[in-house]
């Protein structure tokens, strides 16, 4: 049935990675978008996170506590959790105060913004987007100095709810902006979930483009939402595309499928689900993927929009594939 | 950012096909997993979709009104809708007595099913699989004869909720028998959605081999249901590998995530608006599906698992791609 784990679009055509790399974002772009919890809350369920097999957890975000309520405390979210010495923690920064905020809480890796779509940057942080892209390098200056990685998430990279769609030349441009000036990586932000598959394919050729001979969708996140159904089709076609590393949200936390205008990011257990059943390693148990998508939805205190949370995996836990063939019976 | 509504995996590797068909099966699939309806709001929804530019949809099944209440008065639904001269209505058809009433109320095309899983089949219909395509073939007889074409539908071709895995040369061998049997066209059916892109692989390379040299994937629908998050992935992947036909509920009718171990089609509003964005023709009006979705709430009184519907099309209704671009402001 299977090559090894492996499948293609014919023979020698093309082959799916053996690995996908799965930053859970659900702590940080899942809890923002949600009532504030508790400082013991968001610790609780970041390590029960860190358990799972996940080496890289968005953790918080050192906004103003005014700006984003649900982020507040981030330091002590920091200075409480069980730090696993194989897992990455990460935060947000939106600016260099921000960013010292990071360092003093002792972060691994973060993360900075900016919207390709001007009016959306503008909406977001009343800044144009080459004055985010101005405090980036700020930020990268202190963080370079600190040994700290960045990663640079350009959102609105698919399209933009104020602006229609934004031009893929103008996001790869910032791409590689980011790149140059120091970020250790860039992630293409699905913000309002306006990508598709060919949409995914525009904005990595146009990448290609800005950033020739050094293997640019290496360095490549995708960070994908499922706003409007098409997270894990976008997910594939980004893994056909050489993409690798992704960003998803345990539970589903953030999004709520039937709120108008909702939002999400697509859904850690469903990803690792398909991706494992493809054969791809993500390193993650799937069993205990679960017990956190529970914990999440008790934490928030209401039903999240994991499919296999409600459905179950295709097969019972700790069944391999094939435990019972028709053809065999 | 496209080649003429066309891209592909890399130059001259692959390409989406310019065109997709979509059988509407919201009537039958969707509503026969609801609480019956009156006769005349089955009617409303099949004419309004009708209206949209579908040219195909399953309205009903010949099935006995004790095993599902909901598809009970199929002929009168037959009798009542307006028949457009370009839409094809079609119906299920469990043995020979649902085909001479499909006859009767003069259906265009039916739809017979067999379960790969024997278990799932005994189930289901009390017979094993073998008895049922013997049963099928029954049909195939008094089809032949009026000159309706019969699809026939491989349920649990991915996975069976009591066996587990199905062997995927099973699912093609049944698929290849039906097709000798007389068979117009086959389907494969994800019946509880545990369907993964490289599950749909296994299953078309072993149909393939069951039935070599007759460009087998044209005469194949793909099924899907969304139960575990995969359905778009899936279709996506089917549409790589050459399937150009497949089944989609509107408003996601017969699905609620929210309820244990719900299943449901793929959304057809969800589908159509995806692979329109990748330029890719269903023929379909997306504003008027829009307004059936709306319409099939309102009927069953209850929110549908459709993500479009709730979020609104990536681009307001009658704007263009590319409406306003970044680039040009």
């Amino acid at each position: 049935m299977r090559d090894e784990g492996r499948t293609g679009l014919g023979p020698g055509i093309l082959r799916f990675p053996s690995t996908i790399s799965i930053r859970e974002v659900g702590p940080r772009d899942g809890l923002q978008n949600e009532d504030p919890l508790p400082i013991e809350d968001r610790v609780r369920l970041i390590d029960a996170l860190s358990g799972t097999g996940l080496r890289r957890i968005e953790v918080g975000a050192f906004v103003h506590p005014d700006a984003i309520p649900a982020m507040s405390g981030s330091e002590e979210v920091l200075a409480r959790i069980r730090r696993m010495p194989d897992v990455s923690y990460s935060a947000l920064v939106p600016n260099v105060r921000g960013m010292e905020r990071a360092l003093v809480a002792e972060v691994d890796e973060v993360e900075v913004v900016v919207s390709a779509s001007d009016t959306h940057n503008r909406k977001n942080v009343r800044r144009s987007t080459d004055e985010s892209l101005s405090g980036i390098v700020e930020i990268l200056e202190l963080a370079g100095a600190a040994g700290i990685p960045v990663e640079g998430v350009v959102a609105t990279a698919f399209g933009c709810p104020y602006e229609g769609d934004v031009d893929p030349s103008r996001v790869a441009h910032i791409a590689s902006f980011l790149l140059a000036a120091g970020c250790s990586g860039v992630a293409f932000g699905d913000t309002t979930g306006m990508a598709t598959p060919t949409r995914i394919q525009a904005v990595l050729d146009a990448f290609d483009v800005e950033s020739p001979g050094e293997l640019p969708r290496e360095r490549v996140t995708m960070h994908l939402h499922n706003t409007r159904g098409t997270g894990l089709a976008n997910l594939l076609w980004s893994v056909l595309q050489g993409v690798t590393r992704f960003d998803s949200s345990v539970g589903g936390l953030g999004g709520c499928p039937y709120a108008p205008g909702a939002t999400g990011n697509i859904v850690t257990e469903d990803a690792v689900h398909m991706l494992q059943d493809m054969g791809i390693d993500c390193g993650v148990d799937l069993d205990r993927l679960l017990a956190c998508a529970r914990l999440a939805e008790t934490l928030v205190g209401r039903t999240l929009p994991s499919q296999v949370l409600r459905a179950g995996p295709r097969l019972p836990p700790g069944q391999p594939p094939g435990w019972i063939q028709t053809s065999q019976r």
